[in-house]
């Protein structure tokens, strides 16, 4: 087996390129691209270390999307081996990123050099969208060259994330699609007290609390073949002085919707607010708006995934959306199909991540039959 | 007018008496009082000092309750004199504890001499209970010399406790009871999770809300004549991590009942735990009795309060349950019938404390008249 993918992870994992750090890795990727035709385009946004290169001007345009950035180390002291010095252990790669995805970067990097050189005259065109800010606040990375494409009409086709989406086995799982995410901060206001002159105060954790029962019974929908129904979780709720004897004054309730196709974020919102106003409350409410949600549904993208896996692994794929956010739902907006295929998550964002150095082969070969299947038809 | 009472009240005042500290203020009275025929005994449990002085030892027994302790004076700056160096100024005596409550103690002193010297051969005895840890933790203060003297079998028939009772008018209002208070600690159990993954995790916030919507709606009874109705106040609640994106594992509510005698303490218990159960909810909860609601209905003690405070100062008074506790509530399990009568209680626990030296000589007649009418028929 060729050891080209997991020297060049070992590479990108030896760079500290700690969120929203780049540490040279974009330069390696640039280095290595360059001589096959890609054309390097660095977008420095404040903090964040982007690159996007192409090769090809043509439609359609095939575009890997992924991360240079990782999660800290954490506990250095739980860690078996040096976070940043990459070392192969039993068949297994170990070092943070290796999973959470260099070894994805390093897989597309050696898939698309042996498609190039295979089909040196292959329809469309191929791009690499890579930030250092995924694993942050995900304000100057993907969203900031999307704009950027979309503000020269640059259209991408195609995008494939490299987010481990695996769960047991490579492939078994792909990500088809996310769920919205939208965050209500809500003030709900009272008038405090004395416990012991409750007519004089205005107990907002009384007032509110039919209203959070109504919220947390409904039923907002019920999903679709690609989405599981949309969730609403109330995840802080605070009020009170610690006494015993005091009424509160007011209410924080921090909660967070995770929503299928089947609504949108204001229609999510304009339920919300009626029943708060049926309630009666005196509130204050403010909206995080953390992603739509998008659907790839059947067509050349994911047919070219599935088909790819089947070939390379004898797993059939199960398209998902589940799951928490990617940016995939920066590229999904501007009309992009998006697939989400990667190594297994099991050790992501955890002391001694991991990933099977087969896997990565075999991951490489996945990448290389999906530019096959949609840029030599 | 006498200033007698002023000038013990100013010798109070003077010694700063922070809880639990008595700062020789039993000292004095006991010096004031063992002339007069009181056998004295002082009670000292841990850092409260208590001053049990008894006249006689025929029943019935009339004891006066107070404290010689006084709340910190906050902010010193705040004070437009220093809170421990007692000033007269247009009428009204300033300092720390001049109405809560040296002034009651400096009038029933004075009453009690006047009375002693015009009534020597007096019915039943008279006795002071003295503490100096009312405002504080009233743990090793009034309720341990009650339990001292329920030992040897000493019975209290009437107990007048010099709480500043009055709001406008000297005698205004008196206190002939006062409600339970019920403190539960409540936490609901669920499982922690990630939003995205809800089937994952079991959100304590979502369970409790229907709980919690129908405490806050329940009528737990209708008061009676002399007390409004129970009230349930949630006074803290607290879930979640802050962030948004994780379903908290637990949450924390704390919530108080101030309870009439229409219900008890079991009784209440008993619902609170009917409801969780029905709901379904996994938890644990701990309960402090804060005090057990007690009732001084007609009778003599009542009637002498009520007909004094009209021969003294032609106000009807009105006698009411409202408010927060007293250590009346640790007397009146004995047995003993219980009314609070003192000055007029809008700056206590404030900043520039203060009582109209009026009103010291008036209590001293009111306490004066209420012997005479319960000892001398």
């Amino acid at each position: 087996m060729s050891r080209e993918v997991t020297d060049i992870a070992i590479d990108l994992i030896a760079r500290p390129s700690v969120t929203p750090e780049d540490a040279g890795c974009q330069k390696m990727m640039a280095d290595y691209l360059a001589p096959l035709g890609f054309d390097i385009e660095s977008m420095v946004f404040e903090d964040t270390t982007n690159m996007w290169a192409r090769k090809g001007s043509e439609s359609p345009l095939f575009c890997f999307a992924g991360h240079t950035d990782v999660v800290p180390a954490g506990d250095l002291n739980q860690w078996h081996t040096p976070p940043f010095e990459p070392r192969e252990i039993d068949g297994y790669l170990h070092g943070r990123g290796a999973a959470d995805m260099k070894g994805s970067l390093a897989a597309m990097m050696v898939a698309t050099k042996r498609f190039v050189e295979k089909h040196p005259d292959h329809n469309g065109s191929i791009a690499f969208l890579i930030t250092s800010d995924e694993e942050g606040p995900f304000i100057n990375g993907t969203t900031r060259v999307i704009d950027t494409l979309e503000a020269r009409n640059e259209k991408i086709t195609w995008s494939l994330v490299g987010e481990p989406s695996s769960t047991h086995l490579l492939g078994d799982i792909v990500k088809n699609g996310r769920r919205g995410s939208l965050t209500g901060n809500l003030t709900v206001k009272g008038v405090q007290g004395h416990v012991a002159y409750p007519h004089l105060a205005d107990n907002p954790v009384h007032r509110a609390a039919p209203a959070l029962a109504e919220l947390a019974r409904i039923k907002w929908d019920n999903g679709n073949e690609f989405f599981p129904p949309t969730s609403f979780q109330i995840a802080n709720i605070n009020a009170g002085t610690g006494a015993s004897n005091v009424i509160p004054g007011a209410m924080e309730v921090m909660f967070n919707f995770r929503y299928s196709t089947e609504v949108t974020a204001e229609i999510l919102i304009e339920r919300v607010l009626g029943i708060l106003d049926a309630h009666g409350l005196d509130y204050d409410i403010s909206w995080v708006f953390n992603g739509l949600p998008f659907l790839t549904g059947e067509g050349p993208l994911l047919d070219a995934t599935r088909e790819a896996i089947y070939e390379v692994t004898g797993t059939q794929t199960d398209p998902q959306t589940s799951g928490g956010t990617s940016d995939g739902r920066f590229i999904a907006p501007t009309g992009a199909q998006v697939i989400e295929l990667g190594p297994v998550n099991a050790t992501i964002h955890k002391v001694n991540e991991c990933v099977r150095t087969a896997d990565l082969e075999l991951l490489a070969c996945c990448y290389e039959k999906i530019l096959e299947k949609l840029l030599c038809r």
